[in-house]
Order: structure tokens, then sequence, then C-alpha cells
């Protein structure tokens, strides 16, 4: 059984010698550890190997670090997710593939949908999709629907694979840390609608697309990863659509492994990522 | 001999054909030819070899185009320049260096600064560097000691190799689409100053630069060539800025490239390139 | 209606002149157009728009260029292909998605594979999977078997989507110029089987994967385009095989979107692509 | 005051944790450290920080883990380098410059080639510039005399900045693991003479610049990076050569940085890089 071990404190001389200590002394094997000191912070992350008792291995890591530390340990397994999306299918479809090919280190458990225009890719895999509309409702009373759907289910992340809503920061306040968005854009430029087509009346030569955390402000969570393309005067925006949809399903696709791995730590609006 | 013909003018059916049938009737060879019609528009270049009358051809091409059209007609030659630096070298130095090496299709007549600091590096290429500090003196003063300056020397560009003052609007005017300015990230994102710090801040995963033209708004002139580089996490702005370099002098060399080979158009703040 | 144009000839003066000349008298207005001149010869690619004679237009165009041209006009229309795929899923996974989104330019008529691994999953498309084993069967008379299966097809090109056999040069031989295959590795480095581990072996710190034309030669067919990921020495062979499964399919992709679209030359085993 | 330390040997539990128990007892501080486990090895570096007896680290780090193991412990210091280059400026002037800038962490000690054509360049940065030429020596002769000339100096590395002639195995068997090359092509691809043609004639759509130790078979020994550059069918091998000189100087500088940090472990002739 492997484990994952997560540190994150104030920086302090010794570190690694005294975690390493506290975990030797349980024999528990170090596959692979990675630690990072940035802004007076100290993170730290680890694979565990062996067999353990767990609750005694946390307690002797806080009695030596102190209360105001991050610790986390948990075993290494596959995540629930639940994935929401509009109309269009390519990061959907790109999920679902590597899903049923079993090369995603998640689970989806639900597809949620402000449209039933992708309810037939996902029947096809035998996924539960749900379709909640925003006619005639508000923004409150629709997500209100989203949050009753999403209490028929236990999962541990939001995967907005191309939602075109923005969520309400009330909303995004019970899911913290634990929404990832895939924006059509090289972020912090062309924040907002219509990126691309923002692109074209700038005339940059490269696009991108950003996959990131969901805060309470539009496309400005902590940055996760980010892709780019190279275009040239002969692309319309809707080329830079068309092509950029390859990114897009590639950056978030790359996210997710990382988050899946829990090889992210979130600090100061910014990731930190072994 | 060869020659660089370009032609901008409002699309409409059959322009090839007409402006190959004028060529063909002159009796010039054309080697290379390329075009583009974007938003009602037609953008053609052709580089030409043989012996003709170039007035001839120019009036002929005119009479068919009519007058709105533009037409340029000139020999392949090196293009002048002037050089404006500050203080960092890696800009300047990669230009040395291709100058030196006959690489540049250009020659570096001089190069301004205010400060003093890349006199010696300048001078060993014997090439004149014009200190003009601007102490004690206003930004008009100041432009106007350059302007004084470039009196002495024919030239087709100015390029702001890491030239780290904003020119008034007023200096911009006289050399409109002749300044070519790098800037230290990805524009849009990230204008202004520090950007290095602005990308810190921000936690991107991807930093840039690029070449543009200078026009009025600052950073905001059409683009001739971007590039990116990939960081993390373990990026200081300061590592940003070092490891920003290398892409800095890239983008700028291969955005003088461009330009010297008259391979670029503008149009509605944007860069047609072939 | 809109047509595609190729012309691919002995260069020699004034060549763009006389072809536009042609359509021009046919009142065709050329949309879009490119050129290239290589190794002394010609190549010609035009988007026709209009409503003409298209048996005029190639005699005339013949008459001009001689008979020793390659002259090929014909509609725009979606392609027909065939996949042939063995175990792995994301290249056809990815085929399947942009097909039943519409983006892909071609219909895709049958799945034909050496396993049945794959039945399920094209199932849920509506496509027909012919699983044609090898158990018991030499080289000929397997390929004799798929060449039987595709007496049921018409189609344009057969894709091999992570086809994991070597195809023989008579069977080959039916189809030239018309099988693209998908090969796990930045050609020309590590041509053959394993390329990952081979790439180990080596300790390279970028792999690739490149799209193929399939000839005699293995995986030395003419390239049509190629691209690339960093790695690190933390990439076991597994690690590069799972990574550049990305690469495969987005090149796989990338070089069937220009195939379709009747893009490429192919001239001296080498491509030009417009 | 900062020092390296480096630890290569056969991997086994806790190393972590006994390595970092023997420097927390000498009241050492780890800024930053890197670990590494592959194909049974374990690699480990450090940057230390602080006052302390060099001899009894290393000794009780011996103690500790045996005979067998490699263990460097030394100040962080400028490196100092011979350069090598034949008749191209591009590596040679970028590293001048950077040497120039004071952002090559080595100082340039002289210049070595087999021909004087870069000598003006060199001796405008008041470095020592010997041309040994090759006419009427054998390659022993000739390697001898270069062999004297380095005895002029104390030097930590040869670096190969487009150096066009093979060095005998005789020749670097004298400075193992000491001698960096770039070669112009994205090894393994195109060993030997002319790449770029090689490139042209396969028809590629990438080509690429590699870094690497150089050990008795040509081309071949560890990489230490790479990089690569997009090419269309209008490349011309003259014009890669030319475009592929701006991958092949950041290719080779970006390598160098990695070498004078003390990141690089050999093993296998792969190279470990932290």
């Amino acid at each position: 059984m492997n484990y994952i071990l997560k540190i994150f404190t104030q920086d302090e001389k010794g570190l690694i010698y005294k975690i390493s200590d506290v975990i030797f002394k349980y024999h528990i094997n170090i596959i692979k550890n990675d630690e990072f000191v940035g802004e007076g912070m100290f993170f730290f992350r680890a694979v565990l190997e062996g067999k353990f008792n767990q609750n005694a291995l946390i307690h002797a890591l806080r009695t030596m670090l102190g209360e105001h530390s991050l610790i986390e340990l948990h075993e290494k397994r596959k995540k629930d997710i639940i994935i929401f999306v509009t109309k269009e299918s390519h990061c959907l479809g790109d999920l679902l593939i590597r899903h049923y090919s079993n090369e995603l280190e998640a689970n989806i458990k639900a597809v949620i949908s402000n449209y039933d225009a992708l309810e037939n890719l996902v029947s096809k895999f035998g996924i539960p999709y749900h379709s909640i509309e925003t006619q005639n409702l508000s923004r409150i009373e629709h997500e209100q629907r989203i949050l009753d759907c999403l209490e028929l289910y236990s999962f541990d992340y939001l995967v907005l694979a191309k939602y075109m809503r923005i969520l309400s920061p009330a909303f995004v306040k019970h899911f913290t840390n634990r929404i990832i968005n895939i924006h059509h854009s090289f972020l912090p430029a062309f924040i907002g609608a219509n990126p691309y087509k923002q692109a074209y009346e700038r005339g940059v030569k490269i696009i991108g697309a950003t996959a990131h955390f969901v805060n309470n402000n539009l496309d400005e969570g902590p940055i996760i990863t980010q892709a780019v393309l190279n275009i040239s005067h002969e692309y319309t925006w809707q080329d830079m659509q068309q092509a950029g949809r390859n990114i897009e399903k590639n950056v978030l696709s790359k996210a997710l492994e990382l988050v899946f791995e829990d090889k992210i730590f979130i600090y100061n609006n910014k990731t930190i990522i072994f």
C-alpha cells in the first residue's frame, strides 16, 4: 500500500532531517520525496510505502511541527469527480476516453450540464448525465439545483470541462480548492468572454489555454498548467477556437493528472507542483 | 538584382491574375510570391528578378490598381539601423555578434543610450555610441537631444533593444512603423513595468517576450513575433528575468529578420507576415 | 461549391501567370492559392469557387502544361477512411470523439483490428468493427483477409492508429500514398520496435511522434508532421510511453487534417504542405 | 560560503534520513536538496551553507556510505574553461557576450581553433587565442600541439563550440566527462557530418541541436540538453543551418549553465540533472 504525505509549514533549519527522522523511526520507506522553500514557507511531499499506524505517524509529525502546520496523509487512490459541461465535447470526450481506457486516475461519477447536448455522448459510457437547464431560473435557483444534484454523489473534485457559466462566490465557497476550470486563453491575457476574439483583435502570434483552480474572482484562481500554440495572421478567431481545442483538452488532462496525484500545494494564490 | 514588390489594396476578383499579367509583360521573373486576403483587403509580396524599368512597372500597376492602393518596389538591400539601449547587454550583444559575423541583414549605424554602461562593449566593434543622459533634462529636452543625434545618420529603423524609457507620442510620430521594441512579457499580459514581477505574483507557468512596432500606446503596437518559456514555482522573478533574456534576444532577432526582409504588412494594428 | 485544384509540374518562368490566366478566363474565383518551387519543380494548390465545366478547365490546363504535369481537380468533400488499430485506444478514441462531434473532415467507415480489444468502444459509436486475428495465419493470408474485408467499403485512406503490425510491401502497393501511420518516435530516430525503450537507453531529453505516409520501408515514408515533448531522467520508458500518447494522438489528428484538406504533395519521399 | 555536495551510491532504505542526519549533526543548513533513485542507484545533490570542517563531513559521510560511494564536496565557484572553435562565430560570440556581461558562471581562459578566423573577434575581449592549424600534421601531432597548449592553463572543462574536428579517443581519455560538445542535430538522428543536409534529405518537420559530454564514440556521449525548431518544406538545408544556429547557441549555453552549477550526474551514458 502506498501513501501520500504532504506537509506545509513555516521554514526552519533541519526540517528535512527532522521529518525523515520521524518517518525512519516508523520503519517506513520513502519511495520519492520533494521539498521546496519559498516565501519563507516549507512544502514537502513524499510517497511512503509500508505498513504503519497512520494516526501515530501524523501525531508524531504534529508534535514535532506544531499546530499551525498542514499535515496530510492518505492512501493513494483514484479520485471521484463530477464533470460540468455546456455544449462542447472535446474536453469531455477526452476525459471519457481516458476514463474508459483506465488512464484517468479518477472515477467519473456524473456529468452535469446546463444543456442536454452531450447527454447522448455521455450515456454511451454508462455515466449519469444531469441536464439542469437555466430557463426561468435565477442564478441562485440554478445553482441550488446543482447543489441538490451534487448531494446524490460523494466526490473529491468538480471539473469544469468547458462549462460556460460563471459560478457565484457562494457556490464556489462550498468547494474551496476543489473546482478545476479550463480557460481558453493564456491567462492573465484575455480574461472573460470570447478570449479568441480578443486574441484576434490584439493580433497575438501565440494563443494558449490555462487550467486553474476556481476562486471568487473570474479567471483569477491559482494556475495549475498552461500551454500555447503558434498562430499566424491567417487565423480567424474561429480558426483559433478550432485549433485551441486541442490545447484546451491537453492542458485540462495534464492539470487533472497533477491534481489526482496530490502533487499540488496552493499558497498565496499560486501553485507549487511537485 | 532582386527586388521586393509589396502591394496592399481592396480585395477583388482576379487580382493575382491581373498583377502577374502586368509583371509577365515586363518579362520579370517572380522568384517567390505570397498573398493573403483578410478583412476584405488584399496583401501581396513578391521577390522579382530581372532587369526592368522600375518606374514603368509601378506606373502600370498603379494604373491597374488605382490611386488608393499601396505599391512599394525596391531593391533588396541591407537596412540601416540605430539601436537604443539602457544598461542590459544581451539583446545588443546578440545584434553586435550577428552584425560582426555578417548574419544581420542590416548595418548598425550607431547605438544610443541613456547611460554610458554599454559604451565599452559597443566600441570594441567600432560602432559610434552616443550616451545621452537624462539628468536635469525634461522628457522633451531629452528626446530633442536624441532627435538631434539622429540627424547625424540616415537610417531605416530604430531598434529598442531593452531601452527602458517610454518614448513620447511626439517622438514616435516622427518614425511611424519604423520603431521596433522588445517587451519582456507575453503581451498583452503584463503591460508596463517589471512584467517578470507581475508574472511571479500571478503565478503563471509560462513566460514570454514580444517584439512589436511602437505606436502611441505603451506596449500596444502591432505584434511581430512572440516566444515563450515554461517555468515552475521554483522561479523567483529574478530567475524569470535571467531566463527571459534568452527569449528576449531570440524574439528580437527573429522579428528584425522579418522586418529587414520586408516581409511585414501592418493593418488594423496587426501584422501580416509572409 | 468549392473545388481544390492541385498542379505539380516542372518549374518554368511565368507559370503563376499562365495558370491564373486560364482560371480567370473561366470566370472562376480563386479563394486561396499557394505555390512552391523546390528542386526544380513547381507545386500549386488553389481553392476555387464558382460554377464551371471541370473537364474543360482540366483540358485547358493540360494543354498549357503538357502531358507530364499532374493536374487534380475535385470538389471539396469529406473523405472516407478505414482505421486500423491493435489494442491501444488513445488515437482511435480521439478520432471517434472528433468524428462524433463533426470535427473530423472524414467519415469513419469501419475499424479493422488484429484483436477484439477495442470492439466495445467502437460499437458505442455505431461503427463496424472487424476483428481479423492473426492466429494460425501467415502474413500473406492475414493480409488477404484484410483485403477481402476492405472490399466491402469504398474509402480514400487507411489510417494506422497504433496498428502494431508491419504491412508487407505487397499490401502497401495496393494503396500508394493512401496509408497514414503514426509512429511513436521522432523519426528518423528510433526506427522499429519499442522506440520509447530505445529513447530511454539513449538518454534523450526530448521524445516525439511522427505521422507519415507508409511506403515499402518501415518507418521511412514521407513525413507529414511531428511533435515533441520535453522529458527528464525521471521518466522510465513506461512514463515516456504514457506521456507520448498525448503527442501521438495530437500528431495523428493534425496530419489527418492536412491530408483530408488535400494540402499535401509528395515528392522525392518528402511532403510539401500548404 | 556555499558548498555543493554530490553523492552517488547504491540505493538503500533510509538514505535521505542518514545523510541529513550527518549533515544536521555538523550544524550545516541545507538550502536546497534533490535526490533521485533510478536503476537501483541513489543520486543526491545539496547546496549547503555554513562554516564547517569539510574533511570531517566527507569522512563522516564515507564512513556511513562505504568506500564505493561517490562523495563530492566543494565550494561554489566559477569554473575555468577553454573554448574550441573552428570558423563559426555564433556559439562563441554568445559565450563571449555572456562572459563580458558577467552572466556566465565561468572564466574563459583561452580559445583554441584550427583556424585563425575568429582571432579578431576573441581579441576584442582580451582573451588569448591559439590558432593551431592542421596543415602538414597528423591527427596525433595536431592533438599533441593542443595538449601542449592546454598545459599553459588550469581549467575545469573544454567546451567545443562548433569545433568541426573529431577528437581521438586518446585525446578524450585525458578529460573524461570534462568535454562538452554542441551537435547540430537532434541526436540520435543524423549522427556525423552535415546533419542539416541529412535532415533535408529525410524531409523532417522538426530540427534540433544537442549538447552532450564527449566520449569515445562520435556523437554518442551522455546528452545534457536538447532543443528543437519547427521547419517546413520551404527550408533548404542552408536555411536549416541558418535557423539552427539560434538553437545551437541556446542549447550550448543552457547545458553549460547546468554543468557549471554542478547539477549533473553521469550514469550508464545518461545524465541525471537536478
